[in-house]
């Protein structure tokens, strides 16, 4: 095994410093992680540890092909499977981010695929945030955080989207993954995701047959801002 | 009377500032109590003390088995014979937190039970969360914070659950109390009957007829936190 | 004129930073003033300077007969003729907070009087929180806030209540005036009335038939902190 | 070109940190800027840099005529060109603020106008806030942000409106834009502008067929605060 990176366990613990500040979790929900591919290492949060009492060392060092533990004290968040199943199927995930937070739990929970309703979603998200299908018994039952990956995959793959076009999923009943090439792009769509859901919420509120947006502005906005022909930011 | 654990009062305290900073608490709505067994004695918040002034030395202790003071220069919260109800019917319960937190309110004041929707339900309530009937005009006349006691014992009897399983009533009109083991429990669920309350509020304005979490779902939730096969947390 | 009260602005100070505080007030809206009987003079706050720009001197101090500024380098709020006519009218009042806070001026807008649907309600205002009726345009056109002053008396008298008992009134279109017997009461009120005005919010949401409170249950709610039979708080 | 004015840079980084404390911005979501009629040069916002990491000379200043950038070590706004269309446009225009404040956006969405409900909308724009219309496809896929600004300058001509009277617009399925003589008041309207969206937003949850606000009413608040016959603030 290589090196990891140094400052992985680092951005780990930003990352989830930025999720609590940001509102997006409280006690002990959600997680984040990030991968070291040179590495063949995953760092993510230990399990049930309040976001209070975290710090870099407290993050669980996990080998991306066995799942085995090879550094940290902690055992490793119960999601953790989850992440491993998403970073072997995407090769360009860098970072992922789970959380419970208040407006993509409630679409989560809802059962229902968070449409595109305005820019604000065009500049993240390529389309609709699609929402995973229930698990069945058997997979409850098994594999149920290895199972919570696959149909995460299975909700991107039945798109047919680049997963980094659509670095978003709801799980069914449980509440949103996010990624991104790093794990602070996979925290700004995290945080982009939970102010869109709510957004929609309260769009559908206002106007319950509000038109998706146009595909046309919605192509614009996503291209401003991602691909060869962007010109939001800095070159 | 043997003599009163030391930390009582620092943990009644320490449960105050926690529902505050949480927002479940304004003004000088709800309060916290945290149980000594060995010395029969409950540690309460003071009758309308504000938050902010509260210190371990203004908490009450009553006694469990008469409910008299015992110690502290203030009265009592005028709640506290509800406490004492639920302590000395529930063995298991060493904390107490009732609130008037915005969304688990609205529920009480609705009059519906709160339905399980999601994951973040099942991680801490196996089951709705049940609210008590109606009082009657004598008991509303007479003991009325007894009865309160009283109707929430009989809530969570009518369904059959042990009250760790299901450790939150709403009272109807009124608002929710929850409890734990130990009173850090005790706040860590109501801050998690408070999201989940907020959480099924949104769901069911999104979509009305949302299902409740599949059985097999809830329980493998519940499961990994609780009881034997639990695997959430660290060993 | 009997000397003012040395306290008097400090106290209306403290006032307008706890309505900042507590999210009811923001830009410049809102303005609370105290009144010093003996001395015949109310404090109210300047017109159109920011809350994080106010000290004690700031408050200006108006005569209750006349209407007069007696002292203070600036203009009183535009809404102190409101304010001086509740102080003449009802003689028990001695303070008074005017908001545009978010769920008690949405009750205003839609020109709903408040149901009394918990006992969180109960514990402050003995019945349903009454919206004034529309001005006529003379009353527009003319003194537009002696008018406003003028329906919230009819409102408390139409109820045939004791101000004290009712300490508050949504101005239709407008937004809530809610008082006391010192301005730190009309402080307490004011943020109770958001917290139940947000409560009823949500529990009609959730149950659009959600029936008031049954007037038994209102009344011992009510009697628990107001009267002569009193028992909550400390002696 | 005359000397640029000393403070324009700062009053636009005060801006930006105002928009961001009142919660109107996350993210790099936004922008605002100030424009010197003088010099002919606008300073606005860089692309895509987080507000936390903004300093005054982080702002980029613009020429008003060419569009050019004369000053500044990033690349302006991608919203940029929006501004430059109102400014020519609308000589009155001070400073401009874009948001994807919470509210206020997803009336955008909604594709409705903002209603006129109370007296807090009154108090700052004198009539309901327009939504613009859809963008055409040669407009998206040509130089879609003069376009963004076209449709704003058309809803407020559309309306036979002075711009400071009705000193906001939204732009359908994106966000709102407001304006004002100075940047600060454009911050102050955009402030204004998402409480009442707020307002209007529960005020119709609660009684869809609320009306809006009797003209009289609504004249004599925008009177109060606007024009030589206003009596708010200080002389």
């Amino acid at each position: 095994m290589a090196a990891v990176d140094e400052d992985l366990r680092e951005r780990v613990l930003a990352a989830h410093r930025a999720i609590l500040a940001a509102g997006l979790v409280t006690l002990t929900f959600g997680n984040a992680s990030a991968v070291d591919r040179a590495a063949g290492v995953m760092a993510i949060k230990p399990s049930g540890v309040p976001y209070e009492a975290l710090d870099a060392e407290a993050m669980v060092l996990v080998e991306l092909a066995s799942g085995d533990v090879v550094a940290g004290a902690y055992s490793p968040s119960s999601d953790a499977p989850s992440h491993l199943v998403l970073y072997r199927r995407f090769e360009a995930l860098g970072g992922i981010v789970h959380t419970h937070s208040p407006y993509a739990t409630a679409w989560a929970q809802a059962g229902r695929e968070l449409p595109c309703l305005g820019t604000t979603h065009a500049d993240h998200f390529d389309g609709p945030v699609p929402v995973t299908r229930q698990l069945r018994v058997d997979e409850l039952e098994g594999a149920y955080e290895e199972s919570t990956g696959e149909v995460i995959v299975e909700a991107i793959e039945r798109r047919g989207a680049d997963p980094l076009d659509l670095p978003a999923v709801l799980v069914r009943s449980h509440g949103p993954f996010a990624w991104g090439a790093g794990i602070e792009q996979a925290v700004e769509n995290a945080v982009a995701l939970e102010a869109v859901a709510a957004l929609a919420f309260r769009t559908l509120a206002l106007s319950p047959a509000a038109p998706e947006l146009d595909a046309a502005l919605r192509g614009r906005h996503f291209r401003r801002k991602h691909g060869p022909g962007a010109y939001y930011g800095q070159p």
